[in-house]
């Protein structure tokens, strides 16, 4: 029994060699396409097999009761998942009667290729029937960056042998019939027919059909048009039902002959459009589709991208799989956002569906970093989305009796679906982390426009929420109670340190916006006393630390408690969270993800550098990964920290986090964070990148240090639309500013301005290296990338 | 629009003398009959107009699914339910046709009487049918108290014109239609017919029904035998169906004529024996019955009663409304436990389906006091049926990765029915107040056999749970972390200090218990070291004490947290479970109920008197009292701090709970906890009574202190079988030892030796009267008790 992926290690491409049914769904989620607004899991063209068949369009989603055995004041009621809507890829395939399906007959051959810098993902197979007939099939497929509706496939089979009666069924097919259910009857009643049929259509090589969700109201379109080419005698025939618009091109193929199909297919969706309006907006965006032609489409996706790489490379000398790694979760992470425009990116992207489609500070504290700083117009769009859910997040703070906005710690349209409130509700600092995602923004772009307007907004609702959430006490401190941080195995916590942290930033950065923008805050209310009280409570802002043990507390007396018993807890009782209570996770030291050591990251000047330090080290003994946010984080600190070997392994862990399936469940959908955390592993780890200062005195500072396996590392980050480009070598660094004005930055705390065109370089200082920390038992990471180059294989679930 | 019930004051009885339907639902509740086995609502038995119709068999339940939106280890996964078993207090009467229904026709007088010493509800009432005819009904019903399977009903009907054809049609009714529902379609399918047809028959006068419940797989039998006695020419017939079995008797009455029916019900279930054998069971009991008579159950019940009464009485002079609520509700206590025998005492007893029929902690912390000290041989059957759900606790615990047993919070059968772990499963308490209860039983009654059996073994395992829950601190301090104490609106907290006090106390009557029995202790597997370990825990344990404030805290930190902005919060905002979310409320300082200040009732040697003073002063200013077990418990701690008035006002509360419908939901049952907690407020307010010292050195103290309201207040308690009468006036105390052994007692602390037959006097000491401590804006209690006496008329909601 084969349960592992094989994909060879090459440095533009995800290939793979060989097909393994046990593992089609994580295949189909590595070999998603997706444009931000439109996801196509890289199921195959015919149909069958398939994990989970999966098109997606960003935002559509059907809404289902919460249920509650007891239910409480404020818990939401409505639940929200992201539906599979009308399937375009499907192109089924007879040779002579028999289904084209790898379970049956012999599979020669198989190959599949995603390309990074084509954007296209390409499938070569040559399959015998069970007579005997054997075909060479050749597919590309592509979810346009350009064309924001559009997707395409093309598709062509060869007789090998003959004469071979073909026929090609190319369908748009709704509801399609999914694999398992969820446990709610009322769930899988939502998910597993989501669609009401409106209108089915088909004539010539066109196809069509309309579709509406019953309780969320939003109507689907898809279109599709085709090009056929085949030898004399091809033809073709359509029909439709409601759920299947199908073309249906036949031709007799001598050995060698050749039918193509190329299809394009167009999606709308509006909650609010008539009919005539989405089925107008499909038609027309097939049509252009079909005038810019395949190779139109593939010709501007290969533009788009090396627009792309030629800004956001990060290069990596020295281990090849490293360097493939970075590549892919690059492309995805671009994928999930480049056409989103004021759509959220789920924690999965438009991969899978994992956590119902959800969003939740993944977006803005691990994927948004990685595009403010690489890709920088998709950023504004999402920023736009969370300011476009302002009224339900207002709202959401009312209900809850507070002040300003309470965003939601996971939400598809921006209601709060969270039906855990102690790891949902209390986890306020989704707010902090986007008023965080808005200043890193407003420093990377100077987005003046944004500034004034969303980013004020956002910045002064979520400061005002810090404000009535926390209190004052009988010594003035600002305490925040009854929160969640990050970590998921503490809940309910008096001043989790990463959330109070990110307050106080919050709560200045919204101080500093009012007074740059006075009018602007007028006009939202906020006066110089209001003003004056979010610095107040800034400045006194408790930071737990415990003088015993020197170190930092996660939150307030969290060194007081038990230690989790590490040494009794054997290998298969991991992940925790399946195996013990709540209630006793939450009562002992035991971290799910990095928390405090987040926050030595994202807050890098309220730590000395002994503190953090002694920091790492104590909560490195505590923390399980138990979550696919830690590994990034625990690699930049290790990092900073100067441990290079553990920051070699932590990166390790979340560049390969879904291309060896770590965590058992890509199946689902790709773990967008932990694939951003893959740059954010080498930019922010390795080459030591923060953002010092606040506000029009930030600055970029580096500290760059390679692991001893690495020759090289080379990244660009593109500050207020200049690409500076940091490379980095085991002994120098070199600052190259490729245009615009001069930039500040630090290396290593010294201040350099950079000019364009006039690289710095600088000596990188020796570091020391310090004792190793220990992890929990059996919880120390393993060092993953064994650094085979060239066409080595790389397998997952070694 | 009349919301309120209108009840006669009369010392022994509860008359109620009109009849309003839109409070039908309360009056029920108020009206119920049971005995522990069997619980009749007091539904009229023409069946309608109802509010909740309610037959119930203690323990009889269905299961069902308890959804959660988002899952975690160790949730429970099936709820119970108390159910609606068989109804056989139906007998409905047709007047010429007519269906004798109040909402048609004229009633022209109504009355119903519960006597608390004959323990019989009789109803009287006139009525005018539609068209005319006039009747007098004359109703007499009860619950055996016995003859455990046993209910009768008397029904005399008399034509006050004539003549009248009248139809009595006396049935056992299964599945009966229920008002409204639940919300959750999964438990309003199991509600609302619960019941799947096994036999039904009917012959002579004898009625039967058999029928299980569908998932449980209990079977429940119902049997009827009649007596008919009337005019010449009275017949009657019988039929069934699957869920009815009727006899009909009808009568041609001339004015004056009187018809009679006696019906003998019994009722029996089983979750193993067959079909025959429950069915055997059940004609049995309808024989046995019969062939007592009418008289003969009605004599034995009120033999039980008088026997009851001369053991359990308390005199109130002074105050005719709280010398009829007090018997009120001994008398409903008494009966919720009367034949349990080894079955759950539910928190609304058998008088309706609030909190789904499920036990809590009330069972040990507010009922079996009163019964311990009263009615002591109802006590250990209750403490038998958590012994025998011992091993669903420790299967629990194991579950929880615990030692010992981890009893449930809410439960039927034993198993852990909570659907909110941070109120449930966190709520450890309940293992220390069931030891405790094992500990008062043990003091009060000196039952060795249950001492050396079941009591050592609830002890032993509720010891092995605090023992593994807590743990030492670096400085040796045994604390408990993540727990929910009695005040539910904290919870997860660290250190519960009333927690803490319990389970300490929990630990060390486990060692003693051990010590004492080493040779049972040995055979649970209980050495010297496991001993020794609790001992050390209980020295050790953390005591949460504030001294900036001079308080102990509620749970570490508690004082440090912000105060609840009670001035913000308008009266309609209560209670604030339904106003405000959790997240809220469990941050800041805000109390549900007496929680410290139960700990200093429930641990009175473990505070100075100084101490108690500041700490209920302080927790006055916080707590509002959301849960009916509050103001029983501020009633005594305002007693012993000497807030004679405002225990007085606590006390008029907890009396008057259910009589007044003061949280509005007396219609889905009373509340068994307030109502022992009148008893409570009485005899450990105003007397002062507690029990001091541990084990075999435990001695009862009194320092009794009346308020101005009252001349006299007597009580009886049960010390091992002898009767100790403590007479109360406003400056002596009486204390009366009727018979037995001496025994040592305190009077303010002065130990006293009574010999039977040797009364011994004492004064009051004069008591300060310290400064009124403050409640929150809106909650101070209202003196309730205006003292109405003789033949006024308390009506509810004024």
């Amino acid at each position: 029994m084969i349960s592992h992926s094989c994909y060879a290690t090459e440095p533009w491409r995800l290939r793979e060699t060989e097909l393994h049914l046990d593992v089609l769904a994580q295949s189909e989620s590595v070999f998603s396409l997706a444009n931000g607004h439109i996801g196509w899991r890289g199921n195959l063209e015919e149909g069958e097999p398939h994990g989970l068949p999966g098109s997606y369009l960003n935002g559509v989603h059907e809404v289902h009761p919460l249920p509650y055995a007891e239910a409480g004041y404020g818990y939401p009621e409505s639940g929200q998942t992201l539906i599979n809507v009308t399937d375009g890829k499907i192109i089924r395939l007879l040779v002579d009667d028999h289904p084209y399906d790898l379970r049956y007959g012999t599979l020669l051959a198989h190959e599949r290729v995603l390309d990074f810098r084509t954007g296209l993902l390409g499938r070569t197979a040559e399959w015998e029937s069970p007579d005997g007939r054997s075909v060479r099939i050749a597919t590309q497929r592509l979810v346009s960056l350009t064309q924001r509706a559009v997707a395409a496939i093309s598709y062509e089979v060869t007789a090998l042998n003959g004469p071979a009666t073909v026929a090609l069924q190319s369908e748009l097919v709704a509801n399609e019939q999914l694999p398992d259910g969820s446990d709610d009857p009322r769930v899988a009643a939502v998910v597993e027919s989501p669609l009401r049929a409106e209108e089915h259509f088909s004539e010539g090589t066109r196809l069509r059909l309309v579709h509406r969700t019953e309780r969320s109201g939003l109507r689907v379109a898809a279109a599709a048009d085709h090009l056929v080419t085949g030898p004399e005698g091809t033809s073709w025939t359509t029909g439709c039902e409601q759920d299947v618009s199908r073309l249906t091109v036949t031709a007799s193929l001598a050995a060698g002959q050749r039918l193509r199909l190329v299809k394009f297919v167009a999606y709308g969706w509006s909650a609010q459009r008539s009919l005539p309006a989405v089925r107008d907006q499909v038609e027309g965006a097939v049509a252009t589709a079909q005038s810019t032609g395949w190779d139109g489409l593939a010709r501007a996706q290969r533009d788009y991208l090396d627009r792309f790489w030629s800004r956001a490379d990060v290069e990596v000398d020295g281990n090849a799989e490293l360097q493939q790694a970075v590549r892919f979760a690059q492309f995805h992470v671009l994928q999930s956002a480049a056409r989103a425009e004021q759509r959220p990116l789920p924690a999965k992207g438009l991969t899978g569906t994992g956590y119902d489609g959800h969003s939740f500070w993944d977006t803005e504290s691990y994927v948004l970093p990685v595009l403010t700083w690489t890709a920088p117009e998709t950023v504004g769009p999402v920023l736009r989305w969370r300011h476009a859910t302002l009224p339900a997040a207002l709202e959401r703070a009312r209900q809850l009796g507070l002040a300003g906005a309470a965003f939601p710690w996971r939400t598809i349209s921006g209601a709060e679906c969270s039906a855990y409130w102690p790891a949902g509700t209390a986890a306020f600092h989704i707010n902090a982390d986007i008023a965080d995602a808005v200043e890193r923004y407003l420093a990377a772009t100077g987005d003046e426009e944004f500034a004034r307007g969303p980013g004020l907004e956002l910045l002064v609702h979520t400061a005002r929420l810090w404000h009535a959430l926390g209190h004052r006490d009988a010594d003035g401190a600002f305490h925040i109670d009854g929160v969640t941080g990050p970590d998921e195995y503490s809940a309910l916590v008096r001043d989790n340190l990463y959330t109070n942290l990110m307050a106080r930033r919050n709560l200045a950065a919204a101080a500093r916006a009012a007074l740059r923008c006075p009018d602007h805050a007028w006009r939202l209310g906020v006066d110089g006393a209001e003003a004056a009280g979010w610095r107040d409570a800034a400045t006194h802002m408790a930071v737990p630390y415990s003088a015993r043990f020197g170190v930092h507390e996660q939150s307030a007396g969290f060194t007081d408690r038990e230690r989790w018993n590490f040494d009794a807890t054997d290998g298969e009782h991991y992940p925790l969270l399946l195996h013990f209570p709540y209630f006793d996770l939450y009562r002992k030291q035991v971290v799910k993800q990095a928390d405090l050591v987040l926050a030595m990251m994202a807050c890098p000047d309220d730590f000395t550098p002994e503190q953090k330090a002694a920091n790492f080290a104590y909560y490195e003994a505590l923390t399980v990964r138990d979550s696919s946010l830690s590994a990034c984080v625990q690699a930049v600190m290790a990092a900073e920290t100067g441990h290079r070997r553990l920051a070699w392994a932590y990166l390790g862990e979340a560049a390969l986090m879904d291309l060896e399936n770590l965590e058992n469940n890509t199946r689902d959908g790709l773990h967008m964070a932990s694939l951003a955390g893959t740059w954010i592993a080498l930019v922010y780890g390795l080459g030591g990148m923060r953002l010092h200062g606040d506000g029009e005195e930030a600055v970029l500072g580096f500290a760059p240090r390679l692991p001893e396996a690495l020759a090289r590392l080379a990244f660009t980050v593109l500050v207020r639309g200049c690409a500076l480009r940091v490379e980095i070598r085991p002994d120098t660094v070199r600052y190259a500013l490729a245009d615009g004005e001069p930039l500040r930055v630090r290396h290593y705390g010294e201040e350099l301005t950079l000019s364009a065109g006039e690289p710095v370089e600088r000596g990188v200082p020796e570091g020391a290296e310090p004792q190793e920390p220990e992890q929990p038992a059996g919880r120390a990471p393993v060092d993953r990338l064994t650094g085979s180059d060239g066409q080595g294989v790389s397998c997952g679930s070694r």
